[in-house]
Formats: structure tokens, C-alpha cells, sequence
């Protein structure tokens, strides 16, 4: 007799990323007393010596969903997986120490192009003083992976989680946000213009900044350094890879807390205003939901902003509430909106 | 003018596997004083307290170059994927403690799908006593791809090196070698048996051991922990995950030494030796060059020799010798013949 029996299956895009990572993890209780986190944060954390702790992440670059090797060199490529993987040791206020590397690759890679590949990790651990302790390599039957984890360490009483915030904590960010986004649609555009015409020269003189943070990103190693500097050790962090409001939401969600982030305090390079205005795009909706930004986003004790202010880094860009009054944008027109978390998904169909 | 200059570009597959990890790696120093030891072993070393070193060792497993869905369940493949980096960990004399596990997978694969997966690395992770500290979860463009890294603990004098073999020292291997490969010959004709006759109802009695080899190999966790009862530390060690000879050769060149390994003394499984009747093959070089084993293969001071002497988990198979002597096979016909390292190469054309 045949089975006529149809399985149900569940599409993994009807979970999205994290939905689907919270699901497949749920059952995995940590049990070694040398677990001290795991799933959950940027990075998870082990103990070492009765001082220090390590953390430890790792990250996927898959070619055609994170990127594209129309318009990103090798070398970039190898140098950017890096910085995707230290960002998330620097948002636990970590300092990176090492790193291992595994690839696997299709044969319409030649070893030129993997030597350009790995000359970009060279660079970059280079720059950010990581070791580069280990690795695999193997073939593939499509495109290119890239999958690296980092170790970092750190004092234990040091360490910043997510989900140490309290309401009334002033809510900060590095550097500036959007320009990466930006720079990818820059890109995709000035690519269909080749496809149309070859000879092209692109004008890119007005985009440098914008092209620069998607092709060749910095995490933010000085950002914990400075902190410590400062003395002042965040309630909460964590890094902006998949856009401000994504991650101003993971905050909220794993610290208990609400949010009031002001539009207008929001900082953007001028870069990122005049090509929003040239493209017609609304730049706060660019800096929420733009993602890829590798700025860190934490939250400080409200008596420690003294110790912060006029730094040129950093920026605060709103304060924590009590967690019933949920996030919100407060908007220029002092309007007040509910943050929707809208980041990058690496979950598609 | 037209550029008409053609690159010389070089295939991956003409340095294979090794040679292409060796050629990419061979810049990078380690720098940071928390780094004992990078590329190069079953895994590399960094400190932690005054007392115990942390083991870091990552593996990327394949669909369609590492393992085959059609007669692979999931589960199974969950199972492995783990035990492939547990085994390194072993293979340094360390307790395995933590995994992050990042995976990549085409829309092809549902969320139960993932749930098998997931069920098969949790029950892993259960049996050996390690936590699932992280990972990734991202979408490919085609098939299934699994990135494991592991962490174990080990105290700084009881750490294994390749490297510190001695002239006379005993070569002595786990288990016994070759079954998972016959596994794999075995699993193929059937799925072509398959193939031809989706009726066809398979006889795997005289198999079985053969197929738990290869569908669910087991690491030799048990090993570090009888051999710190034996109060013995090998002066070598490596795990046979490419063959016996590919990883004697591995020993013979970081340890620069040489080696003779008896035929007569290859462990195998009554089921290999009924097999390579059947089949036709030669169940040395099927030990030899079979890999997937997950046994370990270690050397001992000549003076140890009575802590193991009969016991069943280990087998001296051969002694160390000068290096200017070469690695050789002694066959049971008393003949002497070089060995050759014809492991399986994750990187093919």
C-alpha cells in the first residue's frame, strides 16, 4: 500500500534568523562549570583564571547572501569577515586575541585568489593584533564560505552583557551609522550601470566615506580601551551589525527595560545626509534599519555621563525606560513612535 | 587598447589540501602571548591560568564533498559532525568542553529538518559532556554546510604535541582502523542497488559494524582519561581521521623521525577482514588509506610499554626510527616498503 501520508513541513523562513537560532538552541542547557554563558549575547563566555574570562563567537559569510564578489575585492572580503567576528569580542568590552579561519571553496577559485583572500585576514589581524591560530579548508560545490570564530579576554568584573541596563541609563553609540548601508546601494547601482555600459567611469568621489564602511569596515577595538581609560565599565552592550533598532531591541528585550531614542540626536555623517537626500530616502529609517555599521551600542549609569561628554566617539542618543512603557522613537517633530526592529535578516527565502 | 596580458592562475587542487592550508597560513606568527600554538596540530593551544592551556579546533563538514544526505540522516550527520571535533581534542590529551555550531542551509531543508539536525548534536553533546556555547544560523544558496569549533581544558604537562616523537618510541593505535571506510563502500552499493530497485530489501547483517562506523562514529574521549589512569603521557599524538599512513606521516614529520609499522600488527575488525574477502580489496591498504576512523594514534617512551600491555583499547602497531631511515611497512612476508600518505583530500577538482 502506498503512504499518502503528507509531512508537514515548516518553511525556515517562517522563523527568520533569530526565531530559528532560539528555536534549534532552546533544549541546550549549559552543564560545565566552566560555561558561563552561552547562546544569546555577541559572544559566549567561558572561564579561564580566576581574574580573567574568555569569550568566544563565531560568524558565517556565505557568498550571495552576504556578499558579493562583483563589487567586493577578495582582500576586503577577508579583512571585513574578520571585523564582523572581533566586533562582537569588543561588544562584550573584550579584547580579541585570536582567531581561527575555515573556508571552503568552489574550483573557479584559483590559489591567486585565495592569497588575496587571506591577505586581508593577514592585514587585519595584523592592524587588530589577533592571532590567527587555526583553521580548515575544503572544497565546495558553489561560491565561497567563510567561517571564522574569535576568542577574546577580559577582567570578569569588566564583561558587558546585553541584558545589564536599567531603566534611567543613558543610551550611546559610536562613531556614526547608515554609511554602509548607504555605500551598498551606491554600489548595486553603479554596478547595473556597468552591466548597461562597461565604459562607465563611475563618479564615486561624493561617496567615499559611505563605500568605504561597507567595503572596508572597523570594529571598534578602541572603543573598550577607551572605556577602561575612562573607568567606566557599561551596564549593557552590544554591536550594530544588523541595524540601530534591531539591536536597541535586543537590549531591551534581554535587560527587561523600555527605550526613548531621539531622531535628532542620531549621528550621521554628512555623506550619509546629502546621498539620502540625493536618493530620496529618509535617513532616519537608513540609520534604524540600515545595518552593518560594526559601531557598538551601550548603556551607561546616568551619573557616568560626565566621564563621556564631548568625547567625539560617542554619542547619546536616548535613555532607558521602564520596560511597560516599551521603545519608541522620539522624532523631531517630538512625535512619539514605536521602534520596530526591521534589521537585516540572514534568513531568506 | 585592449589588455590582452592573460593571468596564470593556479588550481586549489593542485596543492591539495594540506599544501594549500600550509601555503596560505605560512605568514602568519603568533604574536600574542597567550598563544602557544597555532596551525599545525589537531589543534592549537592558547593559556588560560598557570595551570591549564585551553585546546581550540574547528572543522567545516560539506554537503556533497563531506557527507551524502541520501543514505546520511541527519540526526546521524548532527551526531558526526561533532564527534570530527571532539576527536581533535582528544587527539592533544584534553577534555572536550564546549562547541559553537554555525550552519548554513538552502531553502531545500525545513525547520524539523534542522530539528534532526539539532537532535543529533544535542545527543552528542549529552553523551560527551560538552556545552553548546554558540554559533550562526544563515542561509545558503545550495545544500547544507556545518561549521564546528571546539574548546577542551588540558593541564600544560599532559598536553600532546605531532611533535615529540623519539627514536624507539612504541607507535600504538586505538580501536581498530578501516571499518568506517568499508562502511561508506558498502552504504554506496546499496544506494545503487537502490537506485535500480527501490524494492530491493537489503541484507546489512554482516555490515552492521562496518555502517555504526561510518554513520556513527564514535570519539575516543575514553582515551585521555585511561591513559592519565595508566598515569601515561604519549610522547605524540594525532587522530586518524585521514587514514593510518596520511597520519603516521604526519608524526614522522613534526617529530622528524622515522617509523616501521607491522602489517601483522593492524588491528581490524573481523567484519573488515570478511568484507575485503568479499569485495576483493586489501584490508591493509584499506587501513591504511581509509580514514574516518576517529581512533587515536599516539607514541609511547619504549619503558611504558608495560603500563599497556594487553589491554584492549590499544595495539602497538610499530616503533620509531631515525629519520634518515623513512617511514616504512613491514609486511607479513617480512618485506620492507615505503609507506605513502594516500589519505582522503577534503580538496578535489
Amino acid at each position: 500500500m502506498l503512504d499518502n501520508k503528507e509531512n508537514i513541513k515548516t518553511s525556515i523562513s517562517e522563523l527568520g534568523e533569530f526565531g530559528l537560532i532560539e528555536h534549534l538552541t532552546k533544549n541546550f542547557k549549559l552543564k560545565n562549570k566552566t560555561s558561563v554563558r552561552g547562546v544569546g549575547d555577541d559572544a559566549a563566555v567561558i572561564s579561564c583564571s580566576d581574574e580573567e574570562q574568555l569569550v568566544v563567537t563565531t560568524d558565517l559569510l556565505v557568498e550571495g547572501v552576504h556578499f558579493d564578489l562583483s563589487f567586493m575585492p577578495l582582500k576586503h572580503l577577508g579583512y571585513k569577515a574578520v571585523m564582523v567576528n572581533l566586533s562582537d569580542v569588543y561588544a562584550m568590552n573584550a579584547e580579541a586575541s585570536q582567531i581561527t579561519v575555515s573556508i571552503a571553496v568552489s574550483n573557479r577559485f584559483s590559489v591567486e585568489d585565495l592569497e588575496d583572500l587571506y591577505k586581508g585576514i593577514e592585514t587585519a589581524s595584523k592592524i587588530y593584533d589577533v592571532d590567527v591560530i587555526g583553521g580548515d579548508t575544503t572544497s565546495s560545490k558553489t561560491g565561497l564560505l567563510i567561517s571564522i570564530t574569535a576568542i577574546g579576554r577580559c577582567k570578569k568584573e569588566e564583561l558587558v552583557y546585553r541584558s545589564g541596563a536599567n531603566e534611567n541609563d543613558l543610551l550611546v553609540v559610536s562613531g556614526d551609522v547608515g554609511a554602509a548601508y548607504l555605500g551598498m546601494q551606491i554600489l548595486n547601482r553603479e554596478n547595473q550601470v556597468f552591466q548597461v555600459n562597461p565604459n562607465a567611469q563611475p563618479d564615486l568621489d561624493s561617496y567615499t566615506y559611505l563605500i568605504e564602511r561597507q567595503l572596508k569596515p572597523e570594529a571598534r577595538k578602541d572603543i573598550p580601551k577607551l572605556l577602561r581609560d575612562l573607568e567606566l565599565t557599561p551596564t549593557s552592550m552590544i554591536d550594530i551589525s544588523d541595524g540601530l533598532s534591531s539591536e536597541i531591541m535586543h537590549l531591551c528585550k534581554q535587560s527587561n527595560v523600555g527605550c526613548n531614542l531621539y531622531e535628532d540626536k542620531i549621528p550621521l555623517d554628512p555623506q550619509v545626509i546629502s546621498t539620502c537626500e540625493e536618493l530620496n530616502l529618509d535617513s532616519t529609517t537608513i540609520a534604524l534599519s540600515g545595518g552593518e555599521d560594526y559601531e557598538l551600542l551601550f548603556t551607561i549609569k546616568a551619573g557616568d555621563f560626565d566621564k563621556i561628554k564631548g568625547n567625539p566617539n560617542l554619542t547619546v542618543i536616548g535613555h532607558m525606560t521602564d520596560k511597560n512603557e516599551g521603545a519608541h522613537l522620539i522624532t523631531r517633530g517630538n512625535t512619539k513612535i514605536p521602534l520596530i526592529a526591521r534589521g537585516w535578516d540572514a534568513i531568506q527565502e
